[in-house]
């Protein structure tokens, strides 16, 4: 057999050569290379292997352990009994949208419009919905990491591009380095993805690093993809109710736009319902994206949102103390463990945490779940800077992460990493 | 002032040369040409002028009159109550995929794995998880129209071409010429996209038709998107149950990807949950599209659905026979009018019908909600063939579809098209 060598190529040869549909099953080959390749988010990767075994502590996921609480839960059970079952307003409902300004107005001390709120089935499709209004084939997003791998799956899956900016982990601490951030703009770049709380990590942008990303925008005339979902989940110094906010150096009408979602203040992770603040004048584009992806989300379902709004301040500040003592409750044990090293998470309920010696997260992970009864997230899922780590939910039962922990610790004395 | 001419430019040429992002506002110069440049929906246009007012007999959606029936609405209310509110598998529930394999099994008398069958957030979900799958920027799909915007718009909006192909209303029929359909595939066609019974002319493709798109398609290596939401709302001649289905033809592992929803059957077109059917292999990458758009389906919701197509039949062959009736009644009114022409539908539950001197089906359809009450949709939404006609869903109150038409018989009987 002759290899094929460029330059001298004849029939034979083309049939040698790697055609990247060659080793494939057909219909695979029929399916767009992006959608074909993109990698399986980690976090999926230990769900599908550990969902609903009994044995297995479930902190994998982003979420608590509490089931909605009854009161916003009725609000949308009795608006489907009473019917309310019919299509409705692709950018939400009104009353949803007046709560959001309310909600946001006592929360940021400033007046907010329900024009700036758009509704959304979860904060996922607030992401989707940015990504497919301002990003293009070949456009780029800058965006640091460890981050949540969902923001760059959408991109790569139209064909856009993650430019993916590692943050440092040294002395004990995460750190942005907003320099090397914006050295990452390129003329193809369309915005940049700040994730503050973040996840995986808990690092939190001060005023002063969002004023600077505020600045750098506008002076590229690039946009900020906001996404302020763990907002409340802060852990500030001075008793803070919540982060450090683009909301409170923008104006509403700029070039930012901002992911959120009911899912972790109020426990309603399984309804699948958030928002996307943007400009007013983004209405109707953004109204015709929705209408392409879902064709709304059920108003019955807004009802129980407006609901939380205006009745959850109590269980949500209740969710954060609880998220903080078990912070500090797992970051003692975690300090136990000589192989293991984190920074205590200012923001979001996570800890990130890395395991000396660990090669491949993603084998640990699943071996935590078959060996240990331990459901993490293995640290690759999250990109670059990612690999070493595992994630661990917080926001959960205070026995059972202290039972993780011991289980956890225990593998860890005797596992081959 | 001197107009920029060819070949001639001086900086003052350009100045006045038009760029497109010139007269616009600058946000909206900050958003994709596609996200910017697409047309809103004629079907929203007229519901964002009418939807809440009480005069105005709103007939402009593919929806019914009657609400989600109680026992499919209180399985959900009960599952959400009970606190089944936390994230769920990617796929759908297994119970429901298992239902949907069941159901299927039933209508098409052969087995059906629940391994094909995954739930999307409403039918739209899982059109736009087929085109992420299968198009790429400047991929084609071919479709002919009129048909419902919405296969268009998720196309144009990531790049891809929907290429239309108009049917012919002659005679007082539509008819799909197939040879022209096929003569419209190029080599960057992925697909051919074919909604029978179709919205909105009710043309529904006989066995020898969808026989001759399955070959058309294996042949020349691309999928079909079969979009067959109204396969139920049938009116054959011999009292079938449903239309003839690529699922009589088609083997469940060939590139054949089927769009549906729990909307039209069950009365739950605000449950926004619907199911795409496709090769098992493709399982993973549809997976990971359903993760970046919405992040799945609410579980609870996923309960009313089992119920609904465990203990729906009853209900669904009742508003099969409204509908029915409600087409008879509404052809009888029609053809009492001279300006309008229309074919009886084979299938679905529109009527669309071509109003003589009409030249702007948007503003007529606007007048008749300001002017007459009536809330019809412009048939120039559904592209080539589609403008001079009116869309009008008569799965309704047949005595609100006798008041609406009998205003509308008022109204064109003097209005000024």
């Amino acid at each position: 057999m002759t290899a094929a060598r460029p330059g001298c190529l004849d029939t034979r040869a083309v049939f040698w050569l790697k055609h990247p549909a060659m080793d494939m099953h057909p219909l695979l080959a029929g399916i767009t290379p992006q959608a074909r390749n993109e990698p399986d988010s980690g976090i999926l990767v230990a769900v599908n292997r550990g969902f609903g075994r009994p044995n297995v502590i479930p902190l994998w996921a982003g979420e608590g352990n509490v089931p909605t609480p009854e009161l916003f839960a009725r609000a949308a059970s009795e608006s489907l009994l009473k019917g309310e079952t019919f299509y409705t307003w692709q950018r939400g409902i009104p009353k949803l949208r007046e709560a959001l300004a309310r909600y946001h107005t006592r929360h940021f001390g400033r007046s907010f419009s329900h024009e700036n709120f758009f509704v959304t089935s979860g904060g996922m499709q607030a992401i989707q919905t940015m990504v497919q209004m301002v990003a293009g084939e070949g456009d780029e997003i800058v965006l640091p990491t460890p981050a949540w791998p969902n923001y760059g799956g959408p991109l790569r899956i139209q064909g856009s591009v993650p430019v993916e900016v590692p943050m440092d982990f040294s002395n004990g601490r995460w750190q942005l380095d907003l320099d090397r951030l914006f050295a990452a703009i390129s003329l193809r770049t369309r915005a940049i993805c700040l994730n503050s709380p973040s996840n995986p990590v808990g690092w939190t942008a001060t005023l002063d690093e969002l004023i600077a990303v505020r600045d750098q925008c506008r002076k590229r005339g690039i946009w900020i993809f906001g996404d302020e979902v763990y907002s409340r989940f802060y852990y500030g110094p001075r008793g803070e109710t919540r982060a450090p906010s683009f909301l409170d150096i923008c104006d509403d009408e700029e070039m930012l736009l901002l992911a959120n979602t009911f899912s972790k203040n109020w426990a309603m992770t399984g309804w699948r319902v958030g928002w996307l603040q943007a400009p007013k004048i983004l209405g109707p584009a953004i109204e015709r994206i929705i209408q392409y992806n879902t064709s709304g989300t059920p108003a019955f379902l807004q009802r129980g949102c407006v609901a939380a709004l205006d009745h959850g301040e109590e269980f949500l500040t209740g969710q954060v103390a609880k998220a903080r003592a078990n912070r500090d409750m797992t970051a003692k044990f975690l300090s136990e463990m000589p192989q293991v090293r984190f920074e205590i998470p200012k923001g979001a309920f996570y800890m990130f945490f890395a395991v000396d010696g660990m090669k491949d997260s993603t084998k640990t992970t699943l071996r935590l779940i078959d060996e240990a009864g331990v459901g993490f997230a293995p640290g690759a899922t999250f990109g670059k800077g990612g690999e070493g780590h595992l994630r661990m939910c917080f926001l959960s039962d205070p026995t059972k992460i202290e039972e993780a922990l011991g289980r956890f610790g225990n593998w860890l004395k005797t596992a081959r990493l």
